[in-house]
């Protein structure tokens, strides 16, 4: 059994939850004897290159649990995506520092990451043992029933959408909610699960899973506002034309063409105003407004599912106890055991590593703009207790007499 | 004392607690003898010249509990802002129905609209008592000491700006996250209380209350951008030049000039966006972010101050007191008494009708682009108990080997 130091780093986009994963980690990792140094990467993979480790032997455990339910990145995280050369060097690092273990809580990317550091490791007779630890909001590895930090943005998207559909209802027009998730609808689809009565929003909803075409966007938008006199819509930020062309880009182009310049395509406003402009143009709908939900959604503070978090934290002691009684390489999978309950597996590198899960498709209506039972029953246990619910005045109408 | 019906109505943008302060009127309505029913108008003046009323006397309390909890107007609201010949129909028809008082859940125009039905009413001889119940989440109104649904909103802007404050810190950049507020900065002010160590954002704030220069601006972010590798803006939405013309209209305008057709003002991320493509264009950073926080943080289901809830039960509480007990017209006001503590006054409706208070100097840095501690005192009380914390990990560096 390897032993001496371990290392963990966080890569990609950061969660509600990664921190809850960073801890798993550590404190599991100082109950074993032989660990005599866990140390922690800072911003990822570069962190690794740059030789910038934190000695997290060192850290308090209240101190820890603190940083748990804090959340983003606790040790910062890196877009860097290292190809062969890149990995070579954290290698080399990992064996300068004689790091027999490496825990990496990143998403599709980082598992590539993992696998070929291990790879490389075992080709050059090295020690070293690389486990991924899994998260994403998107929703999108392969072999989990689900991702840590998802159940918790998917929550926040519930509720931003339950509150925005009350809103709308207060002041009638049409709503578009732009939701993060470029091949994978689970995220936007979340949006459903804030719908309580029939006649509540979002009335439609835009996946990256089907084609998006603006003028059936359009007629279902006209039939949704005829039927309820109002209209609120979620959106993902990947929906795309046929030939697989996000349509961000094709309705951006336009402005290009304008000459305007360089109109930013993530991480702005850009597709829920052009979305909007259409409706209001095509439509002549007045009051339609348009919400990008942005980096409100993986990085709000206080608004988390416990069920999450418990996970998020169970991803990280199970990686450890995978690396030190198993002796084993691979990444943590998410199984459904029960109505509900989870437990862990370790899947092969392979088998995860830069492949990317879609929405199934009994998760999808017919029409493609809704989601079925199945995809509330799947979502709802996931974003644990508490949620907040709303209610309505019953209808006593009082007889006119003016207006008779 | 007048007796039989009375009305109450919710007016303008909804807010998270407003309907505490209808279930508030509704249920101590209730307790008085001669009040015989208790009518709501749906959508605000609009149900009231379209004599669309219910009747709450027929509601249960515990449905009432239960939907003062749920955010936003749950007898719907309206943007009319009614003129004298809309009033006079506003009167006609509370005099058709025999209804002797009115209350009027709303911001500025709302009290506008109280103050002319009232003066209608007195120069007719009818006994109307008509009390304005305040809410906005601009803060914006005169001689109260803060304004019910302001401080759950100034809740959801703190905790938005810490999550985006770890979320960038995580991946370093430039974030700027525009907020509501058109001529009072009180809510972008209320990033500040999302900050707890002292290189944590936001580093830089733009409110109306101070003119906005993007030469300034540029330079701002530039020396932030520098002192901390990262740099988090919060920036009202009302920001304006020296001669008040807005700087999303200015902006804009280039848009315009490039043919694109009507761009939206207000309820789009084009603001955000702007700045985004000003700070990267001329000061070359490559991530830079920007978030429009739009509907969320006047509709968000679950992010609300305890605080702001009760006060906002007790305006409407009150409300129904001055009018059955005192006999009074006027805008009921919360007065600070102590920290914390508040009390309740009735205000002439004069003293508040279409007046707009602006943030004090006093809460404003001499740089213009911060806030002081009077404004962090002033605030913190009324965000409410159980707010989330953000924690770090305590440095450890580890000595580096290859990289010495």
């Amino acid at each position: 059994m390897p032993s001496g130091k371990i290392l963990v780093a966080q890569g990609g986009g950061p969660t509600a939850v990664i921190n809850q994963s960073l801890v798993g980690v550590v404190l599991e990792a100082r109950r074993f004897r032989q660990v005599t140094r866990v140390y922690g990467a800072l911003h990822g993979v570069r962190g690794i290159i740059n030789e910038d480790f934190v000695d997290l032997t060192q850290e308090t455990s209240h101190n820890l649990e603190m940083v748990a339910a804090t959340p983003s990145s606790a040790l910062g995280s890196t877009r860097d995506k290292p190809d062969a050369a890149y990995c070579e060097q954290i290698f080399e690092v990992l064996r300068a520092h004689e790091i027999e273990h490496f825990f990496y809580i990143g998403g599709n990317d980082s598992s590539d990451t993992v696998r070929i550091v291990s790879d490389r490791a075992k080709a050059a007779g090295y020690p070293l043992r690389c486990i991924h630890i899994p998260k994403t909001i998107d929703n999108d590895l392969v072999g989990s029933d689900h991702t840590p930090g998802f159940p918790s943005a998917a929550r926040f998207v519930a509720q931003a959408f339950a509150g925005a559909n009350l809103d709308n209802a207060s002041l009638p027009g049409v709503y578009v909610g732009v939701v993060m998730g470029r091949h994978a609808g689970f995220l936007t689809a979340a949006s459903a699960l804030g719908k309580k009565f029939p006649d509540d929003g979002p009335h439609l909803i835009y996946l990256p899973e089907r084609v998006f075409s603006l003028e059936s966007f359009l007629a279902d938008v006209k039939a949704a506002y005829a039927q309820h006199g109002r209209c609120v819509i979620a959106v993902s930020e990947g929906i795309h034309d046929a030939s697989g062309e996000a349509i961000a880009s094709l309705l951006a182009k336009e402005v290009e063409r304008d000459a305007h310049g360089n109109v930013q395509l993530s991480g702005t406003g850009a597709l829920a105003d052009l979305l909007c402009d259409e409706i209001k143009a095509k439509l002549g709908i007045k009051r339609v407004r348009g919400d990008t939900f942005g980096y409100l959604q993986r990085s709000f503070i206080g608004c988390v599912s416990d069920v999450d978090q418990r996970e998020a934290r169970e991803v990280g002691e199970k990686a450890v106890q995978f690396a030190m009684w198993g002796d084993r390489c691979g990444s943590v999978a998410i199984k459904r055991t029960g109505y509900y309950s989870a437990d862990y597996e370790l899947l092969p590198l392979d088998a995860v590593a830069g492949k990317t899960r879609t929405m199934e498709d009994e998760f999808i209506t017919a029409s493609g703009t809704g989601v079925t039972d199945a995809f509330r029953m799947y979502l709802r246990p996931l974003l644990g207790s508490g949620m907040p619910d709303a209610f309505r005045l019953r209808p006593a109408p009082v007889a006119k007499i003016l207006k008779k």
